[in-house]
């Protein structure tokens, strides 16, 4: 029989009644499978746990906070076996530890180095259900570590690697990936298939989905990566495949909006070797991500302008360090403005349309909204607007594309 | 230095406050102490877990609930090390697992078979801090397994003993070893010191503070135990030593009740050999604990009476297994009482004055309760009497041999 592994997140298994669910979800793909159930910490758990962590310390030690959160997808994986046990099925727990999962010795935001599958594989060998742990691993000296964010998307994808799964089935409360946010996109329609890459970029700005580093794994490791709903267990979903695989693909499978974004700007910067390193530098030492990172010359004056969005919570921070470049670089000053928006277009094939960004540029002039940064990629186009904006924008990019209907496939 | 074991059971530990006084327990002792510290999974934790596996599962499988149920303590120690941190001084967390603690293949009720100290001695002898999960080890396979009843005052003798530490203190929500429980006897004093043998027929027969499984292991390697007060931790509690040690002793230490008792008769069995043991046999296949077990003769007639207790709760099923037995050996009928209650007195000098039972069966009489059941060991008289003369019973016995005030000691 192939291997299956599935996994279900926090809502899934939120409550008993819900992990009832997951078992007959579970049970019935066991009958024709050698099946891994990855789950994660139950709905609010996670954030109990930290709270508790707060209230006992302000700056909890690392190692300590990982033992405290993996509690929860321990919590989860007896109570999802004892679920499968109800119905009949042979099925077991295993942590990270005892999954073998090995990271590195890091905790809160650790990597898979390692999975000894030998006891894993044992189990399945017999029939046996496997109820694996998500999010969590252990380091060499055997302290419990986690993965940080997408940790439980990411356990499944890696252990559908080191078994040679047939397919990963990633379950949430949604039927899959769609072509636009469906709270904000009426007509918006779920993708059937997708690439690796095109779910990467999506990811990346802001469909919420699937995490882009399982999505990068998957794609590393050519995993059949399926997108399922929990609560519509028959839906087929949507399929993520390497583009190669697919005869036919659309210039642009879906558009996103991030909302969660501030812009920056420090101006009049001395146009010297080295500047933009000692920016970038110092809001990384506040572990600051930058995006969108844009540098206008101007010309003949030997001072430039940079500009660049971040996540809209650390705006003030990011503020503050370039107040302090402003003086040490002899700079004019920061502008700053947290009421944008990232409206994005994802397709494989849109290097082989030219005429793409400049369709949606004008589209987006013609109603009337200004588009203040772009930044591309081979299969992306961003564009930061007002946030006031972002929702007739990402419409009338959905129409404009007909991805209500899919536009007509196109060949290589 | 040397070790030391401090162990905070669940209502020490069963809120953030609490937490943060224990770390202030905890601090003060490093100075001096190369320091465990085992706690027990916060206040209702243990029972908001169960009640999960009930609502998810009839019948829990025990490996699948020993795995739910650790995570317990490991939220429990993870959160005082954090608070630990916070006072500044170093301390790790360790799981079962991680604290080398082997025990039997068994769920549920596993009892310790090794502890690999390795790594826990490298962090004491570095000057860190250990807090150790109570309750929990794991088999030979690498599963985690609890101790059942009396697990974490289990584990920190156990590792007190593995460790060699000078002493073990185990902290809880009173100041020691009381007389008789300061709740039904206001003139209770605290014991200041008890040999190993009184305190385990003092916790056999009712006294809560300590579970008798942990004082036999104590009283194995010799660990010297302290009973101490969470809340008053200056108080020096409880000394738990060998009576071989102590130049003094009292003929009667304490006096205990035990409201958790049912008595039963099966009447005039054929007093033949083997009737007793097909009936306890019955029993235990019931896993029913029968107690203060009876035989009395009817000269000259062939049968016999058999009489014992057992808890409340399993009164109806023994009741039950009786009444098969009553038809299989040609038995009379079944007699049975829910209200008694077992009064006992418990003294490492009982055996040194004879007139002791005496005057504890003479006083009962005298105040017009009657005595139902006696039995009796080297250092301990239990008499089951009425439930509703239970508090008087216990406060009469008190007074009788004057423990508010200590009756004179008596030398050998």
């Amino acid at each position: 029989m192939p291997v299956l592994v599935q996994k279900f997140g926090g809502t899934s298994v939120k409550s008993v009644g819900r992990i009832k669910n997951v078992a007959s979800i579970v049970t019935r793909a066991a009958e024709h499978n050698k099946l891994v159930v990855v789950v994660s910490a139950m709905g609010d758990t996670t954030n109990y746990l930290l709270k508790l962590a707060r209230q006992v310390s302000r700056s909890s030690n690392k190692r300590e906070l990982d033992a405290l959160l993996a509690t929860g997808e321990q919590i989860s994986i007896a109570l999802v076996v004892m679920a499968i046990h109800e119905l009949g099925f042979p099925a077991v727990s295993l942590t990270g530890q005892q999954l073998g999962i090995i990271t590195e010795n890091v905790h809160t935001t650790a990597r898979i180095v390692e999975i000894k599958t030998e006891r894993l594989e044992s189990y399945l060998n017999k029939g046996v259900i496997v109820v694996a742990a998500g999010f969590q691993g252990t380091n060499p000296e055997g302290d419990i570590t986690t993965l940080g964010r997408g940790g439980s998307d990411t356990t499944a994808v890696a252990l559908a690697a080191a078994l040679g799964a047939q397919a990963c089935d990633i379950y949430t409360d949604v039927s899959g990936v769609y072509t636009a946010d469906p709270n904000l996109v009426s007509s918006a329609r779920l993708i059937n298939e997708i690439s690796y890459e095109e779910m990467l970029e999506m990811a990346r700005v802001g469909a919420k989905v699937l995490h882009p580093r399982a999505v990068e794994l998957a794609r590393k490791h050519k995993i059949l990566l399926r997108v399922r709903n929990t609560f519509d267990p028959q839906h087929p979903g949507t399929v993520l495949k390497e583009v190669a695989n697919m005869e036919v693909y659309l210039p642009v499978s879906g558009v996103t909006l991030d909302r969660d974004q501030a812009r920056l700007a420090i101006l009049k910067v001395p146009h010297t070797p080295g500047v933009a390193g000692e920016i970038f530098n110092a809001l990384d030492e506040h572990r600051i991500s930058a995006d969108m990172i844009i540098q206008a010359f101007h010309q003949g004056r030997g001072v430039t302008d940079i500009s660049f969005t971040v996540k809209r919570g650390d705006l003030e921070a990011a503020r503050k360090v370039l107040d302090e470049q402003v003086g040490q670089l002899g700079a004019d000053g920061v502008l700053s403005d947290e009421n944008v928006a990232k409206v994005s277009i994802i397709g494989a094939g849109l290097m082989d349309h030219p005429d793409i960004p400049a369709r949606m540029f004008t589209a987006l002039g013609r109603a009337g909204i200004n588009i203040e940064m772009i930044s591309t990629s081979d299969i992306r186009i961003s564009c930061i607007i007002s946030d006031r904006d972002a929702n007739r924008a990402i419409n009338l990019i959905h129409d404009l594309f007909h991805l209500d209907e899919g536009e007509a496939p196109q060949g290589e």
